[in-house]
Formats: structure tokens, C-alpha cells, sequence
């Protein structure tokens, strides 16, 4: 029944002060508990859903693993973080007792490849470190002296005989326990010599653990950089190309192939992924018009989320947009500017679709034989049949399951998913993770604007990316609470994507803000989180919202929308009338820093006036360099607000006296920086400083 | 896979709104990961140690049992308590959403029998609570009136069928789904049948549960009350009893025999428990002399907690205090007074100890050859030899097991365990769990003063009572918050004992607070937790510390204390000069409260003046009543101090405009009270409300 106290018995041999606990206990009969081990190990964290599920990281992100180890009486205790990798290898990483009131010990931890992991805690007694505290106070109180020196002596010579010491190791501990024995030295001396640099150093390094008391091992999901880090475009795609033919006096959808031309832009500005709306055929039955009227004219295009028509469905491209070939052209031409293709996935059907004949039983059939429609009781959408996972589920499971391998057989990798939040969760666990077997780098991102219980549930079966309140969250105290909240214990199961604006969403603050709020919103989201997005004419900042609606008039959803973007370029009639300039100018600062590329490192720092916000961002490079930056923002878009800004100079590396040269990678202005420093921000100037921090 | 959806085939069947998912999903394969369950349980509370022990509650104890339950789109969810009983009886509870925003989900629970009980929560899709919702909107609004009034006449059909249905019940509803479904009557009235209080109630009390989705079930271990609740009293037994003879001039020790006579004293006061330091024999090797020096003369006794000489150890009895026949009269004795006994159990050895010559292998041996003396380094205890687990833990194991069971024997079915966090956390946990096997009404009290993670494991890993850092808690934001942390989660683990004195704790608060600090440190243990405990002599508010440190002087441990208790009472020198009525009082008002005999029902208000504290405890009773007890006390033992206290009135079961009739318990004087109360405390009159809340 001790089968959670594993002995090291490759590392650890009996002591002399303190004989391990090798020896059979009697047994445990009833009640059955799972035993404690023999050093605690108490509240590791990350630890979600108890351990049932994983706790997620990226390849070279690190994360604190932390938790209680202690011991009963006064000898040492010691602890150790082992990541264990998918080809089994397993890494010892030293934990620190950082609050030794609290008992408590963390690590910073990281894995260098994807895949299944496993992380675990030891729990260990540390004869060294128990001898190393007593025999400095003892040998300086005279007190048993001879006794601890022979002790100390004996303790080095088992440690030389690790099994993993290096000669030189070997050499340097029989040296020092010789020494230390050697009764025509000075006791201080005698003393010195089991203290020294080196042999502490050699003992961190392979030190002996005895009592190792290990907790489960814990499942850890590594998954590629994108799945944290990364700058989204969503475009319509029948926008891009579209054009208003006065011969006919109809709008001409944009094709994949008109789209295609828009990617060397995005991709210029510096983003990552280009994201699609839904590109199957739509609907005819019920399509909604412009601003969502009920009735749509012939030539209307109708939304793309109502998906279906005797064209296809969501294994089908809309014939407007072109081919599968036109499709491929796309993404290579996407690939060929470094840009990742993300896909709308919204499990929706228009009443059109194919299912409706073909798979009747992939909806909800009412008392009176029909099929029922969306509906919040008492509006309905009768342009929209919700799928219903519970009639057929093996069915449905795997026809959603078919059509995704369809997409992914056409290079798509990063699927956007609409509404995740009215499906059953459990569907999703399956489909992600049924996904995972054969196409471990396909990224989900949840569109569930709803409840954080869902909203964190989603993430925990498998989601890698989830829409969040950033949206509406545009106070200082909102902003603090929420990132604190998804920079902490959230960021193990839940990796935010920050969105200004969506095509659904656009906020009192954007539409009456101006020049101010577009740029401090963007910057915001570029630099809180490692993932965010915008919308297709933020550059424009398009702030018009239709009355009575947070969302923009004319929205995209329900017309074409050509927004002649040449005229923005050089020469053109509305040349400078761009934010593109802006966004490029942060994607540069978001590739130049690594540190942004990370979410667990975000840390607040003060400002006396409530309407600035200041963050930090630090990340130590393999070089042994550090990058970090500072970020203040003045929230209030209406005026330019002066304050001091009192940053925590331990988490930038300094000292509370320390000065820095403060680079702002916005205007290439320069400062030097202490503790306290002045700041003018606003809409007569810049709204937002990101600095670099070069240290002296 | 889906293993962790269940499916109450009994209680429910394929809805036509939103058929059941009972059709098996494709299987998951790689990577693992627990499935989610078809409506999401997430959070339960409480959970020790992730469910991996039992959570703790007694006999007739109300806890909440809290989780998070959601489920995908806006169909109705509910959840349920499963408690099953050790011999497998299932008891549903039916749980109630607190927070919809956060899909925080509460019910009180108790279990009626000691044992091994488990809990789970199930998470249900309740179609009645759709059809309710969907119904009463769209009926009102005139949307889809008869499929709605169909669909509710076949779901009240489908639930009359529920299998355990009464046969009124089943009348109920079948005749509401007969009236819904007869289109002669106005469309009104037709939904009303299937609104009817009736019908609802019928339907919370066997409702259509579909999509059952249960938690694993985690323990719960259901102990009787006295590890929740009583009054401990704790005595040197040689003291009681003791005389100072004149003419051989030495201390006669007391006796079991001697001891005795002051059990009904005790028992009068009202306690429950009389705690026994150790009645072992006591070493002679550097037996400490009185007030710890290091020279004991020839007479004196020595400390108790310095066990073992050639009379015998840890299962022997000092000759000083008689026999093991004198033993079971005692404890007979104090049984006749309806008095517990608690025994000292001091795992550790004077160097005279058998064990020392018959078990060297319990002892740690040094490099020298000689045994370990108890350190604290520089400083060594040469009375002490600590006993080590590690050199053979089998042996050391069954030779403890063996002296408990000896005393157990003997009707000892108490343990007060001192400094048990020198000893491995799982030899606790292997002796407390096999003693259980045979003796589950075994309650082991942890005199562990020192570190919280320590303290808490303690307590999870089986010790049913826990010393706390009471002692040390004056301020009101102290007790608030330490005694919040342990009424909150730590309650379902960790049950506090508040001693405001101990043989070795004196705190200033009590060298010179006088009258009012030793009145009001009794009552606020006595109301604020369930169990509380004095040290014999706390009634003469011996006060007097040994200079420099926090204990008494004349410690006990060292020497005879006779305390002439006969001079205290009627008639005697010092009649009057005792806090045994006070004591009293305090015992008679926790008797005749059932509320103060629970923990987790502490609930603070408000007061202005910071000195002073105002809590209060409610109890629902057996007979349908409420048991309200409210606490107001001045902390500060100097000063008489008036103030307003707000109470918090529904926390009190009352609207916040009631009144009631506040009935001082200590003084017998009536007040009404509201909301808002002026009160006076201190030292000039009595320092401490405690108030009967009569409802009008």
C-alpha cells in the first residue's frame, strides 16, 4: 500500500543520521485511503479538474509548477519538478522553497517538443542539507563538534558514490570528506571544507535524495507555438475582389481567387493567420437581407453562417467563390506569405442544407413533425436548423468528423469554431481529440462569447484558443482583474484570443472613441496576450454601428462590402486615412519581443491616475540575455492624461534603485527610467508606450 | 468510453423534445483524457486532496455540497446530491442554482450513521424545466400555442409512467396531460394544468431526469458528534489529590483514587472530556527540576511527557498514581459523570525507557554509537530520546498499535496527541486508519502548534481534532479571518479545538488582561467552534508567567500543584474568586444551543468599534424550529466599549425590517433587537453577549 513512496534507490543509500524508509510498513486494510507518502506533497499546481485532464503549455514556453512539501520535525526537506517527455526521458528540475512559512516550493519548468507529457512532484529528505544547518550552527557553538565533522565526513564519502558523479565529483567530495576527517586541522577549517562553493554546488547538482515521495504523474498537453502566439486577420472572402457591376446593377461576389490578392497586405502588416468566414454554399430558405431584415432581395447573398443549399454543405464551397482548386491556390498563395489559413466551422444548417434529406436525424423533429428551428423562446431564426448531437450521436460524430478531414486534407490547420457553446461539450472533447490522433498541430479556436463556467470547460477538453470579455472589458480595474485571472490559474487549461472588434461586435468605446480607442484597443490586445485578432477594416476604423445594435451597420454578415482599399495606399484619395501603419508598427514589436509571445509572464504595475494602465512582460532568452517590456496605456480616449507610473522593479531584474534606458518602440522616443517616472499620453499624441527596457 | 454517463433507465425515457443520448458515441482513442460527461460537473466542494480522501462530517451535521453545472445552448439543466450510505442506501438531494451566471449550484446535506459514506453530484437535462420556460413565453406570446400545449401533454404523460410515482401522483399527471391536450378549453387554461403547483411540485419530487451525468463518487466519512463537539477539561491527574506533608516534609502525589473526586466537580461544570497528561512512569536521566531547569532534586517528580524507567513505558502506569484496576475505576468513575476520558499519547522516551534497551532499532544512532537526543540545534532536550519510524518501521508501527491498544483496552476511546508533526504524516496515517478498522469511534486530537500545511494534512490524513492558532488570535480581523478559513473549506478536513490556555501556552493576553480577558477568551472559544477545551486552574485565572516566557510559572509539568479547590467554593477563603459559575453558564448555553454544536454555520457581522466581534450561528431543527445564537464580545479586556452592531439579517432567517427578542443567555436580560443594535461590553459590567434569538 506504499506504493506512492518510490525509493531512489539509484541515487540514495541509507543514512547515517537519518536511515531512508526502506523497510515494509505494515499493511493498511480498511477504510482505504490513498496513502500520504513519507514527505508530503500537498496542492501542486497546475492541476486541472484534479489531474483528470491536462495542463497545457507550448513548446519553449515556461510555466511555475509549484506546490506544499514538508516534513515532519526539523531535518530538510527538498523537492523536484519531473517532466517526463512523450518518448519517456524524463527532467529533474530543482524546486525552490520560496515561502517557508507557507512550505511553499515552485520551479520554473519548460518542454522543448510537443506531444504528451507528464509532470510530477518529489518530495525528498536532504541529509546534506539537514547536515549543512546543523553542523554550522553546532561546530560555531562547540557543541558535539568531532561528532558532526565524523558525520559530515561519512555523509560525502556515500555522496561520492552517486552513481550519476562525474571523477571529478568523485574526486572533489572524497577530498572534501578526507579533509574533514583530518583531525590536525582547525575545526572551523575541518568545517569549511563541507561547506565550500564547489562541494555545495556538486550536491545541488546531484544531490542525495532519500524518502523520495512522489505524487501521480500528471498529464501535460505540449502543443505547437501557434496555438499561444499568433496575429489574426478575419476577412470575408466574397469581400475581398467584390465590386458593384452598374451594368447589371448587382454586387459581384469576390472569388478565393480576388481574395488571394488581398494576402500580400495582411501579410505585410506583419499577421500570422488569415481567418475565413464560412465559405460553403448558403441557404435560400428564410435568408435574412441586409442589417438582418427578414426578407432578403434576389440578388442578396444572405449569411454564410446559414449554411447549406441544394450546392453542398459544410464539405462544399460556395460556387461564387470558385473550386477546391481555386481553395488550394488560396492556401498556398497563403503559405507563401507566411500566413496560416484559419476556417470558420459553424455547425449550423440553413434549411436548404443536404442533411435536412439526407440525415433527418441530425435534427430535432417537434410534436407535429417538423424540424425545429433556432429559436430564444419566444424569437425564432427560422433561417438557421440547430444540429442535434443526442438523436444519432455515432452518426453525427462522424460525419462532423468526415467533413473536418475534408479541410484538413486541404491544408487548413486552425479552425475557428462559431458558437461551440450550443453543442455538447462532450462532442467536442471527442472531435478534438480524435482530430489530435492523426493531426496533433490542428488548433481549435472557441468562438463562445457566454458564461465563463462553458467558456473554461471548452478549453479544458481541448480547445487551444478561446474569444473572451476582452471585448468588453475597457477599465483599468477590469482589464487588471480579467488578464490576472487568464494569466493565472486559467492559463493551464485556457489561452485567450483578444479581439477588439469582431464582425458581430463593436462596443460603445470603438464607436465613439476616434483615432485614440482604435489604436489603444489594438495595442492592448497585441501586448496583454500572445494571440489576438482584428477584423477585416480596422485599419479604417469603420465605427458606425447600426442604431440600436453594438454592431457595425451594413455588417458583412448579410451584403458585399468592397472597402477600396487602394484607396489608402500611396497616392490615393484617402492616403494616411489608415490605422495599417499602426498595426504593422505592433506586429514588428510583437516579433522583435519574445516576451510578448508569452501569457503567464504578465505583471501589473501602479499608476496614480486610474485611467493608466502599465504592464510588463519579461522573458529570459536562451542566450542568458533577458527581453522585457513595458507597456502604459491611457484608457480614456477622450483626453491626454499626465501621471506617474511606480513600477516593481524586481519583476523587471532591477533593483529598486535602478535606472534604465526606456526605448518606446511606438515613436523611437527615449528616456531614462526609474522606480517613479512621468507620463503623458492621449489623443494629442500617443496613446500607448510600448517600451523596451535596455538595462545599463 | 462515455462510462461516466449513466443513464437512469428507470426514471426516464427518450424525450420527444430533446431526445436522450443513449446511442453509443465512437470510441475515443488516443490521446486519454477523462470524458466530460454529457452535462458538465465541474468544482465540486468539497474535495479533499482532489477526492483522493474523504471529506469529514459527523452524525446529524448539515454541510453544503456546491459544484458547477452547465450544459451547452438554453434547455433546462439540473443537478442532484447522490449520498450513499455505507450499506449502499442511495439519498438524492435535490440542488438548487444560486448563481445562474455562474452555474453555482448549492444543497445542504446530512448524513444520519457513522461510516464510510460517498457523494457524488449528477448533472440531468430536465425537459419539464425546458417545456415550463419555452411554454409560459410562447404561449403568452401566442407562438406555437398548440405544439407547445402538445408537447407538454406528452411530456406529463411520458413523466406519470416515472416508476416511482404514486398512484395519485400518476392520476395528477395524466389528468393534467388530458386537460392540456383538450382544445375546447381557451389556450390559458390549457397551460395553466401543466404550471399547476401540483403538477410542479410532483415534478421536483420524481422529476424526468435525461442525460444523467454523475461524478465519480468521492468519500465522505461520517464520524459520531463527539469529533465535532464537546468541552474538554484537562488535568494532571498526581495534582488532584496532591498534598505538600508537612511532617516528611515532600509532595504526596495525587492518585487516580485522589483524581477522581474531582470528576464531579468537572462533570458539574459541565464538561465532557477530563484530558489526562501522560500516567506513565517518568524518567530519572536529566529530569527537569521545576520551572525546566536542568537539575532536579531528589523529589521532584519530574515531567510527565519524559516517559519510560525500569517501572515501565508507554503501556505502563506511573506507580505514583496506582494501578491499572485504580485506572478502570477512574475512567468507570468519570463514565457514572458522563465524562470522556482523553489520553496523552507523547510518542518519545526518556533515556530510561524499556524501549531503549529492547528496541534500539526505535532510536536514531549516531556516528559515536550513542543515541540522538531531541535537538533544536545548538540547543539539545537530554531528557528526551525522539523515537525514529525509519529504521524499522514495521517494528516501531505494531509496537505503537500495540500500547494503543492496550489503553483502548482499558476504555480510553480519546487520544490527545502531542507534537504528533515530529513523526512521519503516514505512520499517523496508517495508525489512526488501522485503529478505525475495529475502532472507528476512536477521535484523535493533533497538538500540532506549528505550520499550516502541517496542521492540515494532520487533519486529512485521519485526526479528527486539531489544536489551533486560537491561542494566538486576539484581534477581531485574526479570529475573523482565521476562524473564516476554518468554518469555509478547511471544515470538511480539519475540526479546530480552541484552548485559550494550555499547560504550556500563557500569552500576554491572558498575563494581564485580567477578569474580562479570561471571560471573554473562555466564551469566544466556547461559541466560535464546536469543541474547546481548558487547562485545570483556568477557573482561578492562574495568570503569573515564569519571567521571560509565555508559560506559568511553577509549570505543572515540573512539579505538584495542589490548587485548594475546596477554598474557592462555599464557605470557603475564597469563595467567589472562581470562574467555575461562568464556566458553567457557558456549558449550560452550548447544551441547550444545538446551533453552537456545529461549525460550519459561523457567519460575522458588522460592528464599528473594531474591538468588538459579533457572530452568530442557526441551526435548523429536527421539529421544523431554528436554534439562533448570536455572540457579541469587547476584545478589548481594558476598556468598556460601546458601539453599533448591524447584523446581518437574513443570515439570521429574518427580513431585514424584523425585530426580535433578544435574550442575553449570560445575564438573563431582554432587548428587542433590529438591524442596527447599540451595545455596551467591557470590563465594568459583563464583557460578552451571548444571545437566544426569540422570533416574534
Amino acid at each position: 500500500m506504499r506504493s506512492v513512496t518510490r525509493i531512489g534507490s539509484a541515487e540514495s543509500a541509507p543514512s547515517v543520521t537519518t536511515p531512508i524508509a526502506d523497510a515494509p510498513k505494515p499493511p493498511l486494510s480498511t477504510p482505504p485511503q490513498e496513502p500520504m507518502g513519507r514527505i508530503p506533497v500537498q496542492d501542486v499546481r497546475p492541476l486541472v479538474d484534479q489531474g483528470r485532464r491536462p495542463a497545457k503549455s507550448v513548446v519553449g514556453e515556461t510555466f511555475q509548477v509549484s506546490a506544499t512539501v514538508f516534513r515532519e520535525g526539523h531535518d530538510a526537506v527538498n523537492a523536484t519538478v519531473v517532466l517526463t517527455a512523450p518518448d519517456g526521458a524524463e527532467h529533474r528540475i530543482p524546486m525552490e522553497c520560496i515561502n517557508p512559512g507557507l512550505n511553499h516550493w515552485v520551479a520554473e519548468v519548460t518542454a522543448h517538443t510537443t506531444g504528451q507529457w507528464t509532470y510530477r512532484v518529489e518530495g525528498w529528505s536532504d541529509p546534506y542539507g539537514t547536515w549543512v544547518h546543523d553542523a554550522s550552527i553546532k561546530v560555531a557553538a562547540g557543541v558535539d563538534v568531532e561528532l558532526m565533522l565524523t558525520e559530515g565526513s561519512l555523509l560525502l564519502e556515500r555522496a561520492a558514490d552517486h552513481p550519476r558523479r562525474s571523477s571529478d565529483g568523485r574526486l572533489l567530495l572524497d577530498e572534501a570528506a578526507g579533509a574533514m576527517a583530518d583531525r590536525s586541522r582547525p575545526d572551523q577549517v575541518r568545517l569549511q571544507e563541507g561547506l565550500s562553493r564547489a562541494v555545495q554546488d556538486e550536491m545541488a547538482a546531484r544531490p542525495l535524495r532519500e524518502m523520495v515521495s512522489p505524487t501521480p504523474d500528471y498529464p501535460l498537453l505540449v502543443e505547437r507555438e501557434r496555438a499561444l502566439y499568433g496575429a489574426w486577420y478575419e476577412i470575408f472572402p466574397r469581400s475581398e475582389g467584390c465590386y458593384y457591376d452598374q451594368t447589371t446593377q448587382q454586387w459581384m461576389s469576390g472569388t478565393f481567387e480576388t481574395a488571394a490578392k488581398r494576402l500580400p497586405a495582411i501579410a505585410a502588416m506583419g499577421f500570422d493567420v488569415v481567418y475565413l468566414t464560412p465559405i460553403h454554399p448558403i441557404g435560400r430558405a428564410a435568408r435574412k437581407g441586409p442589417n438582418n431584415t427578414l426578407t432578403a432581395g434576389p440578388h442578396d447573398p444572405g449569411s454564410p453562417y446559414a449554411i447549406g443549399s441544394p450546392d453542398g454543405g459544410h464539405d462544399a464551397i460556395h460556387p461564387d467563390l470558385g473550386t477546391f482548386d481555386d481553395f488550394d491556390a488560396f492556401v498556398a498563395e497563403a503559405e507563401r506569405h507566411g500566413l496560416e489559413v484559419a476556417m470558420d466551422i459553424a455547425l449550423q444548417a440553413s434549411p436548404d442544407h443536404p442533411w435536412v434529406q439526407t440525415h433527418p436525424e441530425f435534427f430535432t423533429t417537434r410534436a407535429d413533425g417538423t424540424i425545429a428551428y433556432a429559436e430564444n423562446p419566444p424569437k425564432k431564426y427560422q433561417d438557421i436548423y440547430p444540429l442535434n448531437f443526442d438523436n444519432a450521436p455515432a452518426q453525427a460524430y462522424a460525419e462532423v468528423r468526415r467533413v473536418i478531414q475534408v479541410w484538413i486534407d486541404h491544408g487548413v490547420k486552425i479552425f475557428r469554431v462559431d458558437n461551440p457553446h450550443t453543442k455538447p461539450v462532450e462532442f467536442w472533447q471527442w472531435l478534438i481529440q480524435d482530430v489530435a490522433k492523426d493531426h496533433p498541430d490542428v488548433i481549435w479556436l472557441a468562438e463562445a462569447f457566454t458564461k465563463p463556467a462553458m467558456m473554461h470547460t471548452l478549453g479544458k477538453v481541448g480547445f487551444q484558443q478561446s474569444y473572451t470579455y476582452y471585448t468588453w472589458r475597457n477599465a483599468r480595474w477590469e482589464l487588471e482583474e480579467y488578464c490576472t485571472e487568464l494569466a493565472g490559474a486559467a492559463a493551464a487549461y485556457m489561452r485567450p484570443s483578444f479581439w477588439p472588434t469582431t464582425h458581430d461586435i463593436l462596443t460603445p468605446y470603438m464607436q465613439f472613441g476616434g483615432l485614440a480607442a482604435w489604436k489603444v484597443r489594438a495595442a492592448l490586445a497585441a501586448t496583454l496576450v500572445p494571440t489576438y485578432g482584428i477584423y477585416a477594416g480596422y485599419e479604417l476604423m469603420e465605427h458606425v454601428a447600426r442604431p440600436g445594435a453594438e454592431e457595425q451597420i451594413d455588417n458583412e454578415k448579410y451584403q458585399f462590402k468592397d472597402r477600396r482599399w487602394a484607396d489608402y495606399e500611396h497616392g490615393g484619395p484617402r492616403e494616411g486615412q489608415s490605422l495599417a501603419g499602426y498595426l504593422t508598427r505592433l506586429n514588428q514589436i510583437r516579433s522583435a519581443h519574445p516576451a510578448l509571445r508569452w501569457l503567464r509572464n504578465l505583471r501589473f504595475h501602479s499608476v496614480d491616475d486610474d485611467n493608466i494602465i502599465c504592464f510588463s512582460k519579461a522573458r529570459r532568452l536562451p542566450d542568458g540575455g533577458e527581453d522585457i517590456v513595458i507597456v502604459v496605456a491611457n484608457l480614456d480616449p477622450h483626453s491626454t492624461r499626465a501621471s506617474m507610473v511606480r513600477l516593481n522593479m524586481p519583476l523587471l531584474g532591477l533593483d529598486w534603485g535602478d535606472s534604465f534606458i526606456a526605448h518606446d518602440e511606438i515613436t523611437g522616443a527615449e528616456w531614462t527610467w526609474w522606480e517613479h517616472n512621468y507620463v503623458r499620453l492621449g489623443p494629442d499624441g500617443e496613446p500607448v508606450h510600448v517600451i523596451a527596457v535596455r538595462k545599463h
